[in-house]
């Protein structure tokens, strides 16, 4: 069965449309800025879809490009200025940024608060302690996506590959919250196989095209394939779909699996920061 | 092969012992801060035991013990003194609380500077990160001891059983910083037999005696024991030992395995915090 992403992220965005709507009538406009640097070519798309993703639910957004040459200085000023403004309430920096900037120190500037990919040490930190935080968008879309098909995670034997801070490490720390025992492997590990075999769950967020074959694969196992890789001109996930797929017993596709959900999850993470902006402050106008 | 915690430990002490004395002639005195509120005979022993300890290598030790209805606002105000107090390179918080404490926010008090037990927001950031932070003493010493007996590490499969903020959490980043694959098990964990007899490296943070028996482990694995229990008045860890000891390539007894290593890691990060003070400032005088 596959796990149609596109069509939960969707719903999701129906419910986020709606309450955004609520919002604006108490003249709150939920508002996400994003920072570019330089030019590249997958950012540009990744953006271009974000901001599609939020006009489509109404939420403002604006683009904030500067120069490849910027210093690191200078970004990081125009992300304070954003932290400042009230009628910002999410604040995402896009990755890769220029190689003479130290990203997790540009990323570190963003208010926790306004934090929308769950980076700053605050946030991560409060998802280490199990509080209430703003979560990383792809790990957030990846527990979701298994609860809106009713997939029970306890007790399961979760296998992430991949330890990215991104990615991995968060996952691994949202399966143990839901009561998953959770395997990381990475590019160090041995006998990949065997241990990826014994998955009820299988997460490949490694970056390579048809990584998880087959042999790699419990039968019924429930398989989601976090990889985006271009190969000729196709974008495709991490997992050799064709004939891991009959073997599973769920499967996400790469496109419309977890990428539609890291999507929905910004932008519910941005309505997130602006509700818990009502709770904390009583309504402020922006 | 029984790795010797307290021998280790021991060379540990006497190296930090050298270098204490040199930091003595430029005139700093390393010092650690506990702090005890209310009564508990366990933690009074493991005070006195960190008290001894301290005083084997030259650490300044000073306990502040306040009473079971301290408030939580009294203190931190007491931490916050003693962050402020340039005398004072570490400070320790002696848990458990009194129930009316929230530990968390009593730990977040701690200068991350000061923290010698890692468990502050900012150190987890910084170990998260895989930057140079104070780290988590018992999770410390279970990397030092295998490397001080020279055991590889990495593309090992290491199984821990508990994911406490403590031990679990934190050594499972320690090993997949050394390139271990690492799976994290816990009390709502199934086939926990199965899993554990896959590890080449099996720690135990569990807390129950005789939980690691010998069907669970390996031939020639490596077992660490991290549990600390107290049955018929003598203390003993988690593993069956007399049973598990004969399969297993290594193994830390208790006591003399983790125990002492933890110790000699809390002297290590009050001397490391001394050190960066130095770095950081130019020599301080105390």
């Amino acid at each position: 069965m596959i796990l149609n992403g596109t069509e939960i992220a969707n719903k999701i965005k129906e419910n986020l449309k709606n309450e955004i709507e609520s919002l604006k009538k108490m003249d709150i406009n939920p508002k996400l800025v994003v920072f570019q640097v330089g030019e590249n070519d997958a950012s540009t798309i990744y953006i271009r879809n974000k901001q599609k993703a939020c006009e489509s639910v109404g939420i403002d957004f604006e683009l904030v490009h500067l120069e490849e040459n910027t210093s690191q200085k200078e970004l990081e000023n125009e992300i304070l200025k954003k932290n400042q403004d009230p009628t910002v309430h999410g604040i995402l920096v896009q990755s890769p940024l220029p190689k003479h900037m130290k990203e997790e120190q540009v990323f570190e500037t963003i208010l926790p608060e306004k934090d929308v990919d769950g980076f700053t040490t605050t946030n991560v930190g409060k998802l280490w302690n199990q509080k209430t935080g703003l979560i990383s968008c792809t790990p957030k879309g990846v527990i979701r996506i298994l609860k809106e098909y009713d997939i029970p995670i306890e007790g399961k034997h979760v296998v992430i590959i991949g330890r990215s801070n991104i990615v991995g490490k968060p996952l691994a720390l949202l399966f143990l919250k839901e009561n998953a025992s959770v395997t990381i492997l990475h590019s160090k590990s041995k006998e990949i196989a065997k241990i990826t075999k014994e998955a009820d769950i299988l997460v490949s967020a490694v970056g390579k095209p048809n990584f998880v074959t087959k042999d790699m694969v419990k039968e019924n196992a429930i398989v989601i394939d976090v990889g985006i890789n271009r190969l000729d001109g196709k974008v495709i996930g991490d997992v050799d779909f064709l004939n891991v797929s009959p073997i599973c017993s769920y499967i996400t596709p790469v496109p419309k699996g977890v990428g539609p959900m890291t999507i929905a999850m910004i932008l519910e993470n941005v309505v997130i920061s602006c509700n818990r902006k009502i709770t904390k402050k009583g309504v402020q106008h922006d």
